[in-house]
């Protein structure tokens, strides 16, 4: 794991937690945090077996290790100008990596990095954790196994409330560096959350932009890059999308989802409700999936990511679980062991394409007019 | 229409705004006030074409004039204690009646009216008004047709938070006489809403109590009447029931409902979402019929009961106005006039079973042991 | 009354029972449809005190007859090609107006209407049923007392699924209309259900779009008119601002809904649920404001317009009602006689800003960028 | 681990992941099937530390190992006939114990353990997973600092749809041991859930039962326990109390809740809505806590229990790692070292509790009548 240390970091126990709740993964090497000797006492204070001062030495170290000892993957949790950095390290010694999402903070190393997976034939996932939740992964199926006909519109949004005030001033470390350009990129909201409303666009629908109109704001006064994001898209197949992002919705808590409309159905999925899944079709009744009922209805490829008897609710880490399992029976599968089948989760296309998403809609939001997604968007 | 009138009568404008909204029936006489002045006054105020100053001159003169001048059905809206006169005397003289509920203070009067409507052949409606939302029409249609298997046990619940506080010693009209045993009957909660919540057993089941078990409890301090009222029952299918009436539910609107458990499935109607009707089956996703949406699904008995295009919802006023409707289409077709056909809404007997299951429910609670509810409950 | 008769008329039944239900108001005069010889006969079947041929007849018989027997308001149901004739010769004789939407097919007939109703001082409401719903009211007072703090993002929406085939070409009354530039205006879903959507922000948000980018879309194939309809927009206080209203929703019900976003708070309230209002404010459990609940914290602007008891569902039909209940009221008060306080339902102005609205959205749905909303938008 | 092995256990993975991610913990010693091979070679594949044949192996060698060696906690869960024997050796050896529920099969073994936890001042933990979840240890908070008055009713309930069918003749484990007296007690679907719901009342509302009756049937043929349960209660306050279970509410998912009524508000929990809280007022919006909001809301007792930022659902799982988490606390204070504050999970007189009000309600249920709870109920 690269990052993901110290008190104040968001994402890092979520993945510790999700590596560890399966009983089929453990805490191997750490590089937590960017200041060395807080790295070392970090790895030891969270269990890690190997403590490394910075990701260099980790990948160098690990690398050197014969297979069977060294890590089988790279988790990487840091702000998104330091995801380049340890996956190309990684990449380039055959490591696999499961890395936080945008992939870069630009599209240029973003296709780098594509270009070494595909060069090297490395496993590699973005954690859009959100379509680790079963009923994403079945509106996927539904909408794959023509449950709602022909894709003609898709609707992707994502509301937080959190930066409603201006955080980053109050010495807020997660807000600071999101409204920090040089770290986060050229749109703040946009990369932030925007890629992760426009990830359901290509997880769940299947389909991508080929031309967009942005419209970025900075509504909180004072704050350099974008806390809200809207974007109207049009797809591969002809049909039409919006994607709205905002983190200026006071009051909202995370608030992502996506609705698909099909010519004879529609699909909604919100976190808000992140365990049911709602199929509409007119003159019939509105059918309500949930992850927690007796799910004997669910396809064959959603049933190894489920842990409970039905009724009881799983949540967020394993979401995120359920991208580290793919992960891990894609390394299996890679090595020739056997695996179930891994589900089709986000991986080094998906996010080349957020970052082709955010570099139109950065173009468009400057010029006021509709421009072409560039290719792999 | 007896009673009704007065600035606190809580349902004599919704059963006005009931007859008159349908464009098919005018207010033609009224009795609307204990007192014959006042009574005479509202007729005019709330333009009835004849006003009465008792509800005795009111039959009499109606029954007098010659059929097609008269009225057609009687609507009364009294305190409990004053239904039974007006409507022993209406359907001795052969008007039809809808009546509010419970249909009396006690069984032998219920039983009277009974003999009298069958007797005389007279149309005659208990305003168990919820059962005139079409998703609970619905849950019947669904039971009756065998979409949940054979009942094994009903719940059916109503839920009200306005009595939490000793509101009868403000001087409430409403409250005082549900308080008080002389008008209100040998039971408070349960003759006043657990009457109801006992309706939907027999209505969307179509099942009826054969043994109980009651608890009939006075919370607030210095209240003569239960407030809070529960029953176990046996039914006559061998299928249990819980029936289960609260006033001091502190907060709560107006929650009543019913779930009716099946062989092979479950049906849940909630007066808060009244709009919608859910159907759980193991296995199956979730099924949400909404009144609202494209209706074709319904079944052609609830078809005419509907009147406005799909998407834009009824709510109590026109679940009331259903009931006239029912009675309305009843009278026409007695005349041999044509008609739709009228669903099946509560009439005498349900009316007669509301007070035998009340009637034994006291006399259970006073023993605490089970009791067989009296022929017709 | 002019249009709203035939079995086919969506909305001639609906105010004809909004006008009854309150028992103050009669069906006086009708033009009920294009046809004279069926205009006579459905206002002989419907109860109307007079019927005429044509809208012409009932004008100018009814502007002859003495005030106090000729009809006090003249409510306008037809096509959106025939609201501005009728209004404008009501309006000419001093007959007050309640019209459906939108106001009129372009913009310029809205602006002879407005400058009628500026110089005669006739009382004039377009049914935005919509804002008839007290939980919308009820927004509009919390912005306006301040309760979200400044209003920085508005989303409106309105989706529909009932045109997610091809109607028109099957013969349907209501979708032909509503295809034909001719009688629809030069947009099909943004005039029909996007004005709705945009009078959220006027009403509820108290704010107008003074800028905005379209983007306007033709789904289904073969039909001539946009479908779905998407507005970016900026605000008079700077705010931002989105308008979606979809006609090719499958499934979808009727789901308009305005989103308020405060500087303190957000508001939210969908049609789905038209009974509540959700009020978010950060590190506060949410409050959900209902209708049905105890309502003794409405304020006292919205309480006039409730009509049942605490935890009784009203409706559509209610709501517009009170549209009803509003033009009544400031009639009285015109007259000089005594009346409760009308609420600020939409008049004239919004009418004209639905069209300056949708003609600025045509515009920028050609050319691609964004355009400046023309005065009165 | 004693129980838990196998791959038709329920809650054995669950309990795993629970203690393992939160990397505060390891699997140390397991004796997790009836077989002691099994119980070897599960202990082996499910990487504990140490496995054993048996329970009784378990506790010897684990109890003869120095302090800081041996496990800190034994956590039992195996059928309910067998939670007593290894529960009662650990405790007599000084180890801690969180065991699954109902306690025991009969209430005089639940007295034995309350003992031996007594005398040895032995930390020990029920397994009653609900009252993990945050929203219900803030219903405690809530109740307890006044924020609804004083407690009058209390209505608790779990409703289940998977025995609706006989399972337990198609050879299903879960459903076979469960319709077992001699390895399940005395109630069926009491003994297993319907303790769940009795718990509520005492550790949400506080207050216990002092007086019952109960109805208990064995709704499907062929059943010899009971799968549905309905019990009237009197608290200890005066108030009143429902507690109902079923296992054949067909299609139902794992609904249990808890609504607590008080002078001044009620509270309302359910389980399908874990992450909420509704809190009712008369005159006053619904509150609704939400557990993924911003909890700056919630009390310092229960912060400690939260582990994602606001906004990230955390579902079972997390509920019952927060169970091993106050055990660990209190261990770790009742050691001297430091710890936060461990919240009053359900230990052992709960756990007696639960076996007095099952004793109490198969005695009231044989008889048809209400019947005293024995002490400590």
């Amino acid at each position: 794991m690269v990052g993901g240390g110290g008190p104040k970091s968001f994402f890092g126990a979520p993945h510790r937690r999700a590596i560890l709740m399966d009983n089929t993964a453990e805490l191997t090497a750490g590089a937590l945090r960017s200041n060395p000797e807080d790295s070392l006492s970090d790895a030891r204070e969270l269990f890690f077996a190997r403590g490394y001062p910075d990701w260099r030495s980790l990948v160098s170290s690990e690398s050197a290790l014969p297979e069977g000892e060294r890590i089988d993957y790279l988790t990487i949790v840091t702000p998104n100008d330091a995801h380049f950095g340890p996956a190309e390290a990684a990449l380039g010694t055959g490591i696999a990596v499961l890395s936080e999402k945008p992939l870069t903070t630009n599209l240029d190393e973003a296709r780098q990095l594509q270009a070494l997976v595909l060069s090297r034939e490395v496993p590699f996932l973005v954690a859009h954790t959100y379509t680790g939740y079963p009923m994403v992964m079945l509106a996927r199926e539904l909408v794959m196994g023509g449950a709602i006909g022909e894709v003609r519109k898709v609707e992707a949004w994502y509301r937080q409330g959190w930066l409603s005030t201006r955080r980053e001033a109050d010495g807020n470390k997660q807000a600071s560096w999101r409204a920090d350009p040089a770290k986060a990129g050229a749109s703040g909201c946009g990369g932030d959350i925007g890629t992760h409303a426009y990830i359901f666009i290509r997880f769940a629908a299947g389909l991508h932009a080929v031309r967009l109109l942005a419209r970025m704001k900075s509504v909180v006064p004072g704050r350099p890059l974008d806390d809200d994001f809207t974007v109207l898209a049009e797809l591969n197949n002809g049909a039409i999308a919006t994607v709205s992002a905002s983190q200026i919705t006071t009051g909202a808590e995370n608030d992502n989802g996506v609705r698909i409309i099909g010519t004879t159905g529609t699909l909604t999925w919100s976190h808000i409700r992140f365990d049911e899944l709602e199929h509409c079709v007119g003159g019939q009744p509105v059918r309500i999936y949930r992850q927690g009922a007796d799910t004997s209805y669910l396809p064959g490829s959603i049933r190894p990511y489920l842990r409970l008897p039905a009724g009881h609710p799983e949540g967020f880490h394993e979401a995120l679980a359920n991208l580290h399992r793919t992960l891990e029976w894609t390394i299996r599968r890679a090595r020739g062991e056997p695996s179930p089948q891994p589900f089709a989760h986000p991986g080094i296309a998906d996010g080349v394409a957020g970052m082709a998403f955010i570099e139109a809609a950065v173009q468009s939001a400057r010029g006021g007019g509709w421009v072409d997604v560039p290719r792999g968007g």
